[in-house]
């Protein structure tokens, strides 16, 4: 089952277990984050998970619901990873793994079909890249060569009903960029919780969620610190990543 | 000196008196946050000080530069009791109340003069004011009813020099707005802060700072938490009311 360098990870709390390989793809702490945080209907509803990866996300998700989840890879080897565990973790009723372009994925799953979107975007402009060693899965995974943060945010938007819900994480500094792109695609940014390494820095990451057609009223939620004096995580991170959450 | 119900206040740490009226304007917290948190020049700047009420932040400010301030005030009445507050204070030669609209401030005092422009606004928008018992004073200052968000950015980015500074502080829920109005008007948001009431609770306030034709590069410094778990200052809080920031 695993090729080459992959590994066979234990996801944490979840009682999963996910592929991961360190020169092709391994989940971050955001996907975590970003798992946690979204709204997801208990039941009955539909998630998608754009720029899914190796299907960490929808694997988190499965923990906090029984609806469907479809995740989105642009690359075939990273999809094939993504599947791999979730026939592992005998998940294949509740989720779906599709290979493809992000960008003309709701013209395939259909236009305002979904109860909620969750995305991890590439992090960084394309013109960004200067580490020419990094692998071509891991290049196009973190850098905007195939999809930028507009493009992201408009697919958002159009799987969404109107009042779903799209969540996303992304660095801090693009703050002003998410929200300008969520309102321009009718994504109303409702709640948003920074995300900052240590006590006394600046945020790294930002977790939002908006709401397709909402009202504004936005909430800026409590600071989530993730390493505490020790060099540990805080016991709020641990519980995000160990802690049964509900 | 003293008119009413005004009073002569402390400034805290700054060895400075100021008046207030409980039914016309006191400064707030808020004010004393943006007043820190702005950028000033040292010397030999030019500041304006929008909004400026009873003239706190001027006052505040002149204990951290030799720059000359100068704070425009709609009303009157406030405008005269920030005259007789920098008299008392012997500081007719650094700071200059202007009774002014801030809409027309510009053209009154020059297009791109300035180094520093900070505006604590008023907060509500003008269909929120449920408190019909509010005096005109505080309604006006508190309420959109004379100048909004918009228009207040407009104002300070047009008074800057491409390359100076303005500071806002506002309702953190305002945070898109004001990223946006930002952004419309030549400013690029560069530092942002958030203000908590208390650990664990949601940001109520926002403290922003953009420049002037500046490139995108946000900074989202550390979350400043007002309240202890004790219901006291926090430490920081008091070191920004009382102690000696430079």
């Amino acid at each position: 089952m695993l090729t080459d360098d992959e590994r066979l990870d234990y996801l944490l709390a979840e009682n999963l277990r996910i592929i991961q390989s360190p020169s092709v793809f391994s989940f971050s702490l955001d996907a975590v984050l970003l798992a946690r945080f979204a709204y997801v209907p208990k039941k009955r509803g539909r998630i998608v998970d754009l720029c899914t990866g190796n299907g960490a996300i929808p694997l988190f998700l499965s923990a906090r619901t029984e609806s469907s989840i479809t995740g989105v890879e642009l690359q075939p080897r990273l999809a094939g990873m993504a599947r791999r565990s979730i026939e592992f973790n005998g998940l294949e009723e509740q989720i779906h793994i599709i290979e493809g372009d992000v960008k003309e994925i709701p013209a395939q799953l259909g236009f305002e079909k979904f109860d909620t979107v969750t995305c991890n975007p590439p992090y960084f402009p394309a013109h960004e890249m200067s580490d020419k060693n990094l692998s071509e899965h891991m290049a196009i995974a973190r850098h905007e060569l195939h999809l930028t943060l507009d493009e992201a945010v408009k697919s958002a938007s159009q799987l969404l009903k109107q009042g779903g819900k799209a969540a996303f994480v992304h660095r801090a500094g693009r703050l002003i960029d998410i929200m300008a792109a969520m309102r321009n695609n009718r994504l109303e940014p409702k709640r948003i919780r920074l995300v900052y390494p240590k006590a006394g820095k600046e945020a790294n990451t930002l977790l939002i969620e908006g709401i397709k057609d909402g009202k504004p009223d936005l909430k800026v939620l409590p600071p989530l610190i993730v390493y505490g004096e020790d060099g540990e995580y805080t016991e709020e991170v641990r519980g995000l990543l160990y802690g049964s959450e509900e």
